[in-house]
C-alpha cells in the first residue's frame, strides 16, 4: 500500500517482524502442548524459551537464509534453532510442516486486523446514530434518480446510511467469527506428524480451534467472506460518500465535507472547496473490489495445496485492510465534521413548486376521481401537467433555449438579458391545480381539449371544504409523520 | 442476455443457426482449397455442396446427436455427413479437428459483431461533432470535483466527450484489426492433418490469414483486446452518461435526457422526470467490466488447450456485444434527443459570484503583488477570502444553520421565515476585491489584522486604470478565447 | 444465459411471467392487509381478486404499454387495472411506489433460487460423505505443489472436498437467511403512503419481515452475500474439478469423470477421453467471479436510489444462479459417476521410491541425530539426497538428457534405444539410507566427503534393532493412523 | 507492493522523490517555453533554475506543507517557490493548474515503467526463440484436455509460448505508443491559463505531444490499454507457467523449474522439489487482473474531473508494474534454467500405445473404408476401441478396481500383490488393429457381433502392402513434418 494510505497498526500486524513472532508463538505452543501431553520430556518448553528469550529474532539473518533456501519458513527455523541447545533442537518444529506454523499465525493476523476495522466502524455507527437524532426534524427533499422526490428529514437519510453500515458491519462480524479455526495436522492434513490431541492443545494456547478438513493448508473459502465484508463496508461508505458529494455540489450545497482552515482547494482557482475526501472513497471502493477479486480467486488451488495464494495474501489482505481502515477513518472525519446547511435544504423545498407532495396530490384526486368523472390515469396526468407547468421557464429563458448562439456577442447579450430578469417565485402545483390553471405543455401529449375539460372538473371539485383538505396535503409534519416508525 | 437488452443482429450472429452455417463454410472452404491444390479429386467440392444444398441444417437433429455424443462439433459433422454421397463422406472434415472448424467461424462472429459496434459508435461521433459546433458559443460553468470551476462552452464539453469516444473507438479499430487471423493446423497446431498450403488457401476463401503459433486453438490473448476496447467504449459512454445525470439534477437542470411525451417518471410521483436511460449505462458499465474479466481469464489454459474457455465465450462475448450495442444505441438516442437548457447554464454563471474568474483574478493580483508588497500566497488567499465572503448566507439562513430543530413546529417556522426572505443577488468577488470589502471568515484562518491590511493594499492598488483592466478579466469572450485551439 | 447452461426452474423464476405474478401478489397482499386493518372498505380485496382472476396477465399487452410508458411497473399496473371495476381501481397500487411492488417480488425470486441451489448442493455433500467412507482405506499419494508428498487415503481427499463444500454451503445458508426482509415504505422509505402497520401486515402475507432503513429500495448490501456465497460454491466445485482433471491426466489416471458409452472425445483423435465436464467448471468459475463483481458494484447508488442496479440484476442474478445450478448438477454427475482407479493410486505409491515416508524418515534420524553426531540439518539433507539418488535416471536416459537432437534421425534413434532399456524398479530411500548407499548428486551442493561421512554414520546407526524400527516407518496403516481423527 | 516482489527501478520511478523531480521538470519546461515565446521576460528560466539548483527538494518540508494544505501539488509549489527570488516567484506555476504539472509527470512515469517491461519481455522472447530451435527435434506428446493427444516437438511448444508472448508484447508496444500525449491546458482544459502555443512548446521540451480534448486531466481511457497489455503479458506468462507446472508433476516430469543446490522443498518432506516459482505466477496473474479492474474503473469520473482516480493510480499502476516485472524476471529465470527431461518425453510416447497416431490411423481406415464396407463412423469407432483395449488394466489391477477395501489389511495386501505383478509393455493400437485383435470393452457400447465383424474386415484389409503403409503412419518424422511450416 502506498505510504499515504497506510494504517500503522495494520502495517505492523502484517510486518515481517510481527509475522515471525507469531510463527514463534505457534512453534512454542506446539512444544508446550506436547510437553503437557507427555509427548516430549519435561522442561523442554521452558528451556527452549529460555534459550530463545535472550536472542531476539534477527530479521537480517532470516532474510539471508531465505535467499539461499528459497523457503521463508525453513529460514526462520534455522534462524531460531541455532540458539537452542543442541539436544533440544529436534523438538523445534518437530512433526509439523511449514503451514502448520504459518496458518495459526495467518488467521491471527486476520483476526487482529478485522478487530481494528470493527472498532473503527463502530465509531461511524455512533456518529450516524447521533446525526439521525440531531437532524430528525430537519426537512429536506429526498432524491430518487437525482431528482427531487418527496420530503424526508435529513435524520432519516442518516438513519438509512446507518442501516447500510450496520448490515455491512454485521457481515464482518459474522465472517470474523470464523477467524478462530486453524490446523496443525501436518503436511497433507492427516496428522502424519502431530496427533489431533496435540493439535487441539496447541491451538487452544493460541486461542484457536482445530478445523477438520484442512489439507496442508486451511481452505481459503473459510476466510474469503471477511474480504467480502470488508469490500462491502468500503462500498457502503462510498455510497454515503457519493451522497455527500452529490449534496455538496455548488451552487446550493446541502452539506459539505470539512474543509481545513488553511486548506487550498485548487492550485489555480482559490474559490474552490473540493470534496477530495469523499471522492477518494470512490477510488478506495474501486481498489477494494480489485482486492476482493484477488482474494476470491485464491479459493482454487491444486490438490493438497499449491502456493499460488501466498503472494496474493501477502499483498491483497493487508492492502484491503489498509483501504478499509483508511475509508473508515476518513469517513469518521467527514461525518463528525460534516458542515450541514439546513437553510439550503429548506430552500430546495421552498422552490420545488409543491412537487414534494405530488404523490399525495395524485392520491387526493384519485380518492375523488370517480365522483367527478376522472379516470385514475387522469389524476396522474393532471398532477404531472401541473408540475410541468410550474417549471416552465420565463419568457427570456424560453427565448434563450430556442435561439442558437453563433458568436460570443449573442451569448453575452443573452447572458445580460437573463441577468436583468426580475426574480420571481415559481408557481406551485398546489395552486395550479386548486385554481384550475392547467395549461397544455409542449413536453406532454395532451390535447388542448383534454386540458380544458380537466380544468373544468377541477373547478367543480375544489369547493371550500375540499380546499382545506387539499392545502393540508402540503404540510410537512403530516407528510413526515411516517418517519416515527423508523425511530 | 436478458430479452430487454438484446440486439437482434448480434443475437443472430451468435445463434446456433448462424454458428452452424459458419462451421459449414469452414468445412467447405477446406474442401474447395484442397481440391484446388489437387489434394483431393476434382469435383469433390461441387458434389458435396450439391448434396448438402437441398438438405438444410436440421438444428433438432443436431441437438439430438449432441446429447448422445457430448460433442457439438462431431454432432454437426454427423448431421451433415449423412446427406453426402458415401464415397465423398471421407472428405468432409478430413484431416482437421473440431477447433479447425470452429476457430474460423468464431473469429468471423467476433468480426461481424465488432463491425456493428464500430458503426453504431460512429453515429455518436457524428452527433457529438455536431453538438460541439452547435454549442460552441453556449457558455457554462465547468465543474471539477462537482464544484463550479471556470467557464467553458458546452460545445467544449461535447468536444471532450467526443475525444474520449474517439480514443475508445480507435482502440476497438486496432483490436478488431486482429480479427482476421485463424488456423486450420490440426489437433495440436502442427499440421498433422492439413498442410500449411491448404490452410492458407482455405482461410483465404474465408477472408482470413493463417496465424503461426496456434495450438489446437488460437491464443485467446489475441482477441482479448476487443473485449477490452468494448468495455472501454461502454465506460466512456457511462462517463458521458454520468455528466448528463449530474447536469439533469433538479432544481436547475442544465440538460436532460429525452422524456417521452407519454412517459411516466414514477408510479407514485407524477412530477418526476427520471434519468433512467443514463442510469442504465452505469449498470451496463458494471456488466461490461464483469464480462471483460471473464474473457481476460480465458487467456489461461492447459498445454495445447483445455476447454474452459468455451462456456465463457458462448456467454460473455455475445453478452458483452449486446451490452455495447445497447449502450451505444441508447447513447445515440440520448444525445440526439438531449434537451439543453442554455438559460440555466447562464444562470449558474450569473450566480457564481464571479468565481468563474478566480484564477484570472489571482493572477492579476500576483502580477501586481511585488509592487504593492503582497506575497504570492497573499494573492491566493485574498481571492479565496473574497469568494468565501461572497457566499456567506443571509442572516436568517445563518440563524437556521446554527439553531437545532427539535420538533416539527420549529422546522416549519424556520421554513416559513426563510420563504419570506427577500431574494437578493449575491455579492461578487469582482466587487469585493475592487472595493476592498474583504471580511474575516469563520471558515478560514486569517486574522482581522491581515484582512484589514489586505483591504488597505487593495484600496491602494485599484486606481481607475487598474479597475478597467480588472473588470475585463470577467469578460466571457476573453476567458474562452483559448477554446479556439480546440476547434 | 446461453441455452446450453439453462436451468429450467431458475429460468421460470426469473421470467416475466413469474415476475408479474409475483408483483401481483405484492399488490394483493397490500390490499388484503389494508382491508384487514380497516384502512379500505370491506370486500375490496375479494372483489379485486375476483375481477382479475378471470383475466390472466397478458404479457403482450404489458410489453406494448411498457414501450409507451418506459416504465415496466406502471405498464403492469395499467394492464391489471383495466380489469378492475372502476370504483375499486384506486385501491390498486394505492399509496405505494413501484419498488414497493418489486422489492418483495425480487427477494422472493432470490429466495426461491437460493433454495434450489442449497438442495442441489446437499446432494453433493451426501455423495462426498459416501465417497469419503467408501474410499477410507484406499491409499494414494497426497500431492502438494503438484508433487507427490505423503500418503493419504482417497477417502480423506473426498472428506476435504466435502469440508470445503460445507463451508460454502454454510455461507449460502447464512446469506439466504437475510432473504426475508423487504419494504413497502413508499417512494423514499418513510411511509409517505402505507403506514408501517400496513407494511408489516402485507409483508407477513408474503412471508416477509419489514426492514427499517430502506430508501425507495432495499440496500443491495443486504443481498450481496448471497452472490458471494454462490460464487464461493462454484469456486469450491471448481477446486474439486481441478483435482479431478489433475488426477485424470493420462498416462496413469487416478480417476476420471464419467465418459458416455457413445461419447466421442475428439473429432480427430478417437483415443481421447477428455475431461470436458470438469474443465467447464473452470469456465463457470470465471463467469461466477464476473457476476459477483457486477452484483457487488450495485451496492453503490445515488441518494434514495437511482436505477443503475436494475439491468444488472435482471442479468447477473439469474445468470449467476444458472451458473451455480449448472456447476452443482454437473458436479453431482461427475462425482456420482466418478471412475476411480485404486490400482493406479497404488502404483504411484509403489513407484515413489519410499519418498512417501520422507518426513518420518527425517524425524527418525533426527531422533537419533545427537547420539551419532548428526546435526538436525544433516538429517534433512541425508533424506533429501537419498530421494534425489533414488530418482536418478538410467544410463540411456541420462545420455539422452545431455545430448542434443539436431535432426529426426537422432531423435528416432534415442527413442528406440530408450524403448529397449529393460524396465527396473527404482531404488528406495528406505534401502539407500539403511544400507548407507548415499551418492553425491549433481543437483545438490554436498561434497563427496560429507556424503562419505554420512554413509559412515548411517552404517554405524543401522544395527538390527534400528532396522526393524526403520522399516516400520514405511507401513501404510501406521502412516495413516492419524486419519482416524477425521472420521 | 510487498517488499518481496519489489522492483527497485519501478519503485524509484513511482517514489515521491522521482515524482517531485518530474513535477519540477514540468514547471521548468513551462517557464522555458514561455520565455522562448516571449511571454515572460528573458532570463527568467535561467534565474529560477539557478535559485532552485542549490536547494534540492526537501521531502520533509513538502510533507509538512501537504498535511496543512491537504494538497500535495500546492505543497510542492510552496516548497519550491520559497527559494526563488521574490520578483520571479509569480512565474513559477503561473497560469497552470495542479494537473498541468502532474499529467506530464504521470505519463512519463508510465512510459519509463513500460519501457522496462518491454525490455524484460524481450529477453523472454529471445530465450524462447532459442529454446524452440534447441528442442526442434525433441518429440513429446502434445496434450489437449490434459490428455495425451498427438505428437509434437517440444520446440514447437516453445514456439507457441513465444507466439503468445509476442502478441502480448505487441499489445504493450501499441498501448505504450500513446504514452506521449499530455496537456497543459489549464483548470478545465480550455487554455484559461497557458495558450496552446506555450503548451506545445513546453510539452516538446518534455518530449510529449499535446492532446486536444483533455479536461482538467487527460482521459484515462487513453492509458488503460497499457494496464490491459500488462495484465495480458502476466496472464500469458502464467499460461506458460501452468504448462511447466503440469509437466513437472512427479512421477515422470517432462521438465522442471530450476531448483537451487541448497534449496529446501518443504520443511517437513525433504524429497520435495516444489514448483514455487511457477505457482507464484498464478498468484501474480490473480493480482494483475485485480489491478486491471481498478485501473479500468478510473475511466469514469465527473464532468471536468473528480479525484477518484488519484489513490487508485498511486497504488495500482506501480503495483501492476511490480507484478509484471516480477513475473517477467522470474519467468526469465525459470525458462533459462529450465531442466528438461527429453527421456521422459520419449517414455510417454513409448507408453502411449501408439495412440499418438490415432488420428492418422482413423484417416487411414477412412481412406479404405468404402472399399471394405466400413462406414466413416466405423473407422472412428474401431480406432477408439483399439485404444481402449490397449489401455485395459492387468488382471490384478482390474481386481483391485472392482474390490472395495474395508480395512488397511486388505489395502496392504492389494498393494503388495500389485507390486509383484511383472511389468509388461502395453499393447499398441498399431498391432491391435493390424492384427485384428479388437475386443469388446465395457466402456463402450459396441456389440460383440459388431466387434467380430470389424475384426473380419480388418483381417481382410491388412495385406502385406497395406501393412507397410500402416506401419509408416507411426513414424515420428513423418508425423511431425508439418512443423516445418512453423520454422
Amino acid at each position: 500500500m502506498h505510504e499515504r494510505y497506510i494504517n500503522e497498526e495494520i502495517k505492523y500486524i502484517w510486518s515481517d517482524d510481527s509475522k515471525l513472532h507469531s510463527w514463534l508463538e505457534t512453534e512454542l505452543a506446539v512444544i508446550v502442548a506436547r510437553e503437557n501431553l507427555g509427548q516430549i520430556p519435561k522442561d523442554t518448553a521452558n528451556n527452549i524459551i529460555l534459550d530463545l528469550k535472550d536472542n531476539p529474532i534477527c530479521l537480517e539473518k532470516w532474510r539471508e537464509l531465505d535467499s539461499a533456501l528459497h523457503h521463508d519458513l525453513n529460514a526462520f527455523i534455522e534462524e531460531r534453532r541455532r540458539f537452542i541447545r543442541p539436544e533440544l533442537q529436534k523438538y523445534f518444529h518437530q512433526g509439523i510442516t511449514s503451514y502448520d506454523t504459518e496458518e495459526p499465525a495467518f488467521v491471527r493476523m486476520l483476526r487482529g486486523s478485522a478487530e481494528m476495522v470493527v472498532q473503527e466502524a463502530e465509531y461511524i455507527l455512533d456518529t450516524l446514530a447521533y446525526m439521525s437524532d440531531y437532524y430528525r426534524y430537519t426537512p429536506m427533499m429526498a432524491r430518487t434518480h437525482g431528482q427531487e422526490a418527496q420530503l424526508q428529514s435529513f435524520g432519516k437519510r442518516c438513519l438509512c446510511w446507518r442501516a447500510d453500515m450496520e448490515l455491512a458491519c454485521g457481515q464482518l462480524d459474522d465472517a470474523a467469527n470464523n477467524l478462530r479455526y486453524s490446523k496443525l495436522s501436518g503436511a497433507v492434513g492427516n496428522y502424519g506428524g502431530l496427533d489431533s490431541k496435540a493439535e487441539r492443545a496447541a491451538l487452544e494456547i493460541l486461542e484457536l480451534d482445530p478445523f477438520y478438513g484442512a489439507t496442508q493448508i486451511m481452505p481459503r473459502v473459510m476466510y474469503q467472506p471477511v474480504a467480502n465484508a470488508l469490500c462491502n463496508l468500503v462500498c457502503v461508505c462510498n455510497k454515503i460518500a457519493l451522497d455527500i458529494r452529490l449534496g455538496a455540489r455548488s451552487g446550493r450545497p446541502l452539506y459539505h465535507e470539512p474543509f481545513g482552515k488553511q486548506q487550498m482547494g485548487s492550485s489555480a482557482m482559490p474559490h474552490k472547496k473540493n470534496t477530495i475526501l469523499t471522492e477518494q472513497m470512490e477510488g478506495m471502493a474501486r481498489m477494494a473490489k480489485g482486492y476482493l477479486l484477488m482474494i476470491t480467486s485464491c479459493i482454487e488451488t491444486w490438490e493438497e495445496r499449491a502456493i499460488e495464494q501466498s503472494c496474493v495474501e501477502r499483498v491483497a489482505w493487508p492492502d484491503l485492510f489498509h483501504v478499509a481502515m483508511r475509508v473508515l477513518t476518513v469517513m469518521n472525519k467527514v461525518l463528525s465534521g460534516l458542515v450541514v446547511y439546513p437553510d439550503n435544504m429548506m430552500l430546495e423545498i421552498i422552490e420545488s413548486c409543491g412537487c414534494y407532495a405530488s404523490n399525495a396530490a395524485k392520491e387526493f384526486l384519485k380518492e375523488r376521481a370517480a365522483r367527478v368523472g376522472l379516470s385514475v390515469e387522469d389524476c396522474y396526468r393532471i398532477v404531472q401537467l401541473a408540475a410541468f407547468n410550474a417549471q416552465e421557464p420565463c419568457f427570456t429563458a424560453q427565448y434563450i433555449r430556442e435561439q442558437p448562439r453563433n458568436d460570443w456577442v449573442t451569448a453575452d447579450q443573452q447572458l445580460h438579458e437573463l441577468a436583468k430578469v426580475e426574480w420571481r417565485r415559481r408557481d406551485s402545483i398546489e395552486n395550479i391545480i386548486a385554481q384550475a390553471r392547467l395549461k397544455p405543455s409542449a413536453q406532454l401529449e395532451m390535447s388542448k381539449e383534454a386540458v380544458k375539460s380537466w380544468n373544468e372538473v377541477l373547478r367543480q371539485l375544489f369547493d371550500s371544504e375540499t380546499l382545506v383538505a387539499w392545502h393540508k396535503l402540503f404540510d410537512i409534519e403530516l407528510l413526515l409523520q411516517g418517519e416515527e416508525a423508523l425511530y
